[in-house]
């Protein structure tokens, strides 16, 4: 996707380097980095300089592959997945991308892994933007068919960023977006500010405005207000791992604009590829919730005459928690929109349609 | 109440001039202003030097009796009114406690009216403070018997500031807190932060502290999630307007709270004394929501080097949009705490219970 009329994506082989956009310093700088070694891999994935669930994913395949440039062994390969495994524990992608690689290069000759999990990586990379575009297909149908009653712009409301920055390109949740925008259906996002670390505000929004879709960033607390006044025609949220049975955990807060949506008889749609559905749980409470530094409430990035800084909004030694995801009951979501089409919240359509 | 163990109120007089503390620099700096023109009056509650419903409708009777004592003129008491009435559209109170003065003056001699009219407002704040008082009370009893039951911290969930800064002293939705507090009732509140200006994260919990009872802040996101984990014995908040039916018009939010407790079967009551009641007003749809700066969104107030400076948290330019109070129906609350007791969030309970 664009960034000031220049097409990118969020991480890249050049030169045989792998390179990423440094999402610490969005929007206000645009930084490119190099990864070079497991241990840059990790701290880029743990303090968020890559993250979304689908690129975390990409990201800890391309890790893997690089680690095994240098050690191709059993040892190292175990040693490298258990490292990255060990950065962000929500995102199930994380472990599918790694287990994908695994299960391919385990039976192979040492001296082959290193070159067949690079061609791997690159191959999820690929898939990764061919299944966001055909999420964002999907969804442009739902978007089109409620444009053809309406006859009048489309208000979409999404939380966090599950835009193109949070995947390889296009993105999940903001994909059908992109598309009707290009394709000349009218379309206003409301934009959840998403605390603690503003991934709507700053993320989001500056995804919007570098594609020129007309879009209003509001605060965590207005999304029901809006709901309520018949401002908002349906939501659509990404999601950081979805159960078999269609329980969608996704960035903190989803949960409460589920609810809010159904209150007010407005759809809900969670866009998810299929590597992030985890097939192995039923349970929603069996997900591990991250819980972050407390310090992201309280500690933020402004800028003060064109410098960026970082200031303290609290009183000094507040006590504060911060966990990052909750989970959105399937009852909540009207569907699923995948890479396959859209799908029932449910075990049994989940299983038929999703599973490999 | 207590700020390092110095007992204050929100608004008094003293040496016949009336003095508040300015909100706005809470809780980085204790500054106290004299209020001495009406003009004075108006900016301290329209830039929310002083702010909550029931503060503001006190602030608002000081206001009319200190314009009085220049000139108590209809036509003055008329420009007076319609000035204060001006400063902010939401909270009833406002409206309540000039209503109050101006039937008991309207009718008086001319030279009789400012000091009579500074008596009405010494008697609406020492009201407040009992009426908050009662509601402590009555509010204490739902803690008390849900302790009763669990033996163990009561976890309760509040959102914005209703403690005393947002009236004469004790508050209303925090009053049953620091009552439970100070009769040894073990309780721990979630703080929610409260975006966009962060009342709770810099007032509440601040009041909390000072009164030592254990607090948490969590942002505005997270509410829902701690619900779904059983953290959260209840939820007490206050209103800034409750409708006839008790409809429940609260800071922006507030109804999301309400949805997540009601789907998690947890009790959601609001602290409403009965100056905040509009028997007017049946269909919730006619409050007048504020729309305030959307400058709040993205230029916030921050320590750094203990130096209080501002800063802007977004990318220039963004479009925003700031909406201040949102209404839970009736449906979602348990019950009313008021100084007359627990009321049934219906018409007929209210009118029967509530009305003077």
């Amino acid at each position: 996707m664009k960034i000031k009329n220049k097409n990118y994506s969020t991480l890249w082989v050049e030169d045989s380097k792998i390179k990423i956009i440094d999402q610490t310093k969005l929007p206000f700088k645009l930084i490119i980095k190099e990864l070079n070694t497991l241990g840059d891999f990790c701290r880029a994935i743990t303090q968020m300089e890559v993250r979304g669930a689908p690129l975390i994913g990409v990201t800890a395949a391309f890790g893997l592959a690089l680690a095994l440039r240098k050690d191709a062994s059993s040892k190292n390969i175990d040693k490298s997945i258990n490292a990255l495994l060990e950065t962000r524990p929500t995102a199930v992608n994380l472990r599918w991308a790694l287990s994908y690689i695994f299960k391919r290069i385990k039976n192979k000759r040492i001296q082959d892994r290193a070159k067949l999990s690079l061609e791997l990586a690159k191959k999820i990379r690929q898939e990764d933007i061919i299944n966001c575009f055909k999420i964002g297909l999907n969804g442009y149908k739902i978007i089109e068919k409620i444009y053809k009653k309406k006859r009048k712009p489309i208000n979409i409301l999404t939380h966090c960023n599950a835009g193109w920055l949070a995947t390889i390109d296009w993105g999940t949740a903001l994909s059908p977006i992109f598309l009707a925008n290009r394709n000349g259906l009218p379309v206003h996002i409301w934009v959840d500010e998403t605390r603690p670390r503003n991934q709507g505000a700053l993320l989001t929004a500056w995804e919007l405005k570098n594609e020129k879709i007309p879009y209003t960033i509001i605060v965590d607390n207005a999304g029901g207000y809006l709901m309520q006044k018949k401002e908002v025609d349906l939501c659509i949220v990404g999601s950081d791992r979805t159960t078999s049975r269609g329980d969608v955990c996704n960035k903190i807060g989803t949960y409460l604009k589920a609810l809010s949506a159904f209150d007010n008889n407005i759809p809900f749609y969670a866009a998810v590829p299929q590597s992030t559905i985890d097939f192995k749980i039923d349970d929603s409470r069996k997900i591990p919730i991250e819980v972050r530094s407390s310090k992201e409430l309280s500690h933020l990035t402004f800028l003060k005459k064109k410098k960026i800084s970082t200031g303290e909004i609290y009183f000094r030694n507040s006590n504060k928690f911060n966990p990052a995801f909750d989970v959105t009951p399937a009852r909540y979501i009207t569907k699923l929109i995948t890479e396959k089409g859209l799908i029932e919240p449910k075990k049994s359509e989940i299983m038929k349609n999703l599973q490999k």
